[in-house]
């Protein structure tokens, strides 16, 4: 589907139309509108596999691998499952009109600082169809009108997805332009992420390759979800069994995830004791170590198990079950190693000492830093934040899991009684 | 000067470690060094000031425009200004360490979200030499390195308040490179504005070519200071002595700031009474009116005085004594107009409605809304938050007065007794 300019314009003019529209609704009004979309989706179901189908076998005919073709697939529990995420973010405590600040100044004017929607969101995301309900929930929520930018795989999946929910919404008095689902044309993703002042934030959701081109191209603001090189420190003053779990933990729960430890550092005073027992229990899960030099003397009965690290290993993601290993003489250096190589995500440190915990936390410069806990918890939910739409590496508006208030922005309210300057 | 594409890589890595030694440092310890800066200013004012006294030269041998010569020129008087602002930032609260949240979730790990530093910040200005030291006491006081890159006609000037801060900051015990001075280079500012990863935050002071030249071509994150399209509504429930104060006032007290009224719009039903009250203040004011058709109508003792808005007029910010008046029918269609001609800074309702305040309010998409005050208030001080380094009309990270903390970002400081997934 090919879009020309001026449509595409006017589609955003539409969207920002009925994100006003959303903006001055209550939350009990938005929870209504959530839970209509939740009702129509699970009566929508048979269609929406029929036209998932037709995704799901194109798919299959162009030999797509096999976690892609799940990752697409809809059947009838995933949808019930699509349905209990939007009521569990209907759920979620509304962050519009929350006050978040408000003094009063020497002349009487009543400041209020007060958080409203951003206005228009746009999320471009690869062949999941669950993000296309997730990330319309969320800035329902939020009282942002969203433009929805899915993948060509999943092209049907989405169409009949952005109609369902277009319209529960115009049903439930919502003008349907609040859930804007466009084509798979590039040109037009091009356009959305080059309309400043028509969009207020864009949210890419998909690989390297796709932030690559954002970077290059966005003129409007945009969020990066990130990429995760997360560190394991084991210091000299460690409880080592609480070590021993937690680094096999970080690394082998889930390796594929941006949270997952890619790096174990162990203190010098500790590396005899503690580097044989982590390198028996990760090569038990499977795990394969590229070690340092040091690393691989104290592991005299691993030796043909364990590869050589490079500094390239110590900046990578593996997204895997590998992990780099190195040593490091005091907690300032493991610092510098973290600032070094990673990528500013989570972190922790393993140790009793409130001295080294303090000096860790202090200074790795990271969005999350744990002292003895798993890294795997830097997300949304483990942190009690409800839902999120990704986590954030970078440092301005949103830094962590990107939870709903993030979709929002300050609105300063000032009451006064005629003052002038 | 022309810097090399490694030597400016080796700048900003520098100051990153600088910055590092900073965000280590106690809020003491910065007051400190704060005033150490302001001392050296005030010992070093005959050669900051000899130093001026040939980039003036220049500048008025090229003809430069009187009030470009003058923001330019330094005198003891000046300096002395300069030296007590770098105090008055030292007084401010620090925002480092700030605690802005916290809870426990209920596997027992315990989030605190703290403020920290930004890292690196890039200034990049016009011929105010003040700049270079207001923005580098800022960056100070919120524990950031800053690289300032100033403009040409002022070289000179910043050359020599570089070295005398830089200097002033290594006695106190901060590695010179935390206060970075680049030369006027066109390629070194293109370099600075993509380097991503090594720079958190530029902010351009400057004009819209400025802002243009970023929009283009910066990779890393940017926050623009805003231009004003503000408004001043009188709604049909005004105050008519109150509403004639504060369009005068958000008018003419300082025409040339982008919190002075462009557009003042009158209900309807008011407008046979108010509109030759305020033309005829504002026309002795000096100010040139630019009206619709329907408000000549109601101006006809001054028929030779007013001329006739076209919508570009509307959405014009003219920094200037000149100011376009409209009609509406209703709160809505003062809403509508400002939302469509509006650039998202300050809007004020004149009114004794709450129903009308509450929909003006909350209807309008600006970073301030004002009932029964003028817009000249949006200012970091009037605000009361101190210092500011301008006014933002984006939505993402700084709305509004952009103050000291906004020049940090959140970390999360987790803490557990051993807790894996």
């Amino acid at each position: 589907m090919t879009t020309t300019n001026a449509s595409l314009d006017e589609r955003l003019d539409a969207a920002r139309a009925a994100g006003r529209v959303l903006a001055a609704m209550s939350p009990g009004e938005k929870v209504d509108v959530l839970e209509a979309v939740a009702q129509a989706l699970l009566a929508g179901s048979e269609a929406i596999i029929a036209m998932n189908a037709d995704d799901l076998a194109d798919a299959r005919q162009s030999n797509a691998p096999a976690a892609m073709v799940d990752r697409l697939m809809l059947d009838r529990a995933r949808i019930e499952g699509m349905a209990e995420a939007i009521r569990a973010v209907a759920a979620l405590p509304d962050p519009v009109g929350t006050i978040s600040g408000g003094w009063r100044v020497p002349n009487g004017l009543e400041i209020v600082e007060t958080r409203v929607p951003l206005g228009v969101i746009g999320v471009i995301y690869e062949g999941r169809p669950n993000v296309t309900t997730d990330a319309a929930a969320l800035a329902l929520k939020s009282g942002n009108a969203i433009v929805l930018r899915g993948s060509r795989i999943a092209a049907r999946s989405n169409e009949v997805l952005g109609e369902v929910v277009s319209d529960a919404i115009a049903a439930a008095g919502v003008p349907p332009a609040a859930v804007t689902m466009l084509g798979t044309d590039r040109e037009e993703m091009l356009r959305l992420i080059q309309a400043e002042g028509k969009v207020d934030l864009v949210i890419p959701r998909g690989g390297e390759d796709l932030k690559a081109y954002l970077q290059q191209n966005a003129r409007v603001p945009v969020i990066y979800a990130a990429s995760g090189n997360c560190h394991v420190y084991v210091d000299a003053d460690a409880d080592l069994d609480e070590a021993l779990a937690i680094a096999v933990n970080a690394k082998v729960q889930r390796p594929g995830v941006c949270n997952a430890c890619e790096t174990l550092l162990v203190h010098r005073e500790v590396a005899g004791e503690f580097l044989p027992r982590v390198a028996g229990a990760l090569l038990a899960e499977g795990v394969e170590l590229r070690v340092s030099d040091e690393v691989r003397s104290h592991l005299d009965g691993f030796a043909d198990d364990v590869a050589e690290a490079t500094d390239e290993d110590f900046a990578t993601e593996f997204l895997d079950l590998i992990l780099s290993v190195g040593i490091v003489g005091s907690v300032k250096e493991a610092v510098d190693h973290v600032n070094r190589f990673g990528s500013g995500h989570s972190e922790a440190i393993i140790t009793r000492s409130l001295d080294a915990a303090r000096t860790f936390q202090q200074g790795v410069d990271s969005a999350v830093v744990y002292v003895n806990a798993s890294t795997r918890f830097t997300d949304g939910g483990e942190f009690g934040m409800g839902a999120e739409i990704g986590i954030s590496t970078q440092k301005l508006h949103a830094r962590g899991p990107i939870g709903l208030a993030d979709l929002t922005t300050v609105k300063y309210l000032v009451t006064g009684t005629g003052q002038t300057r």
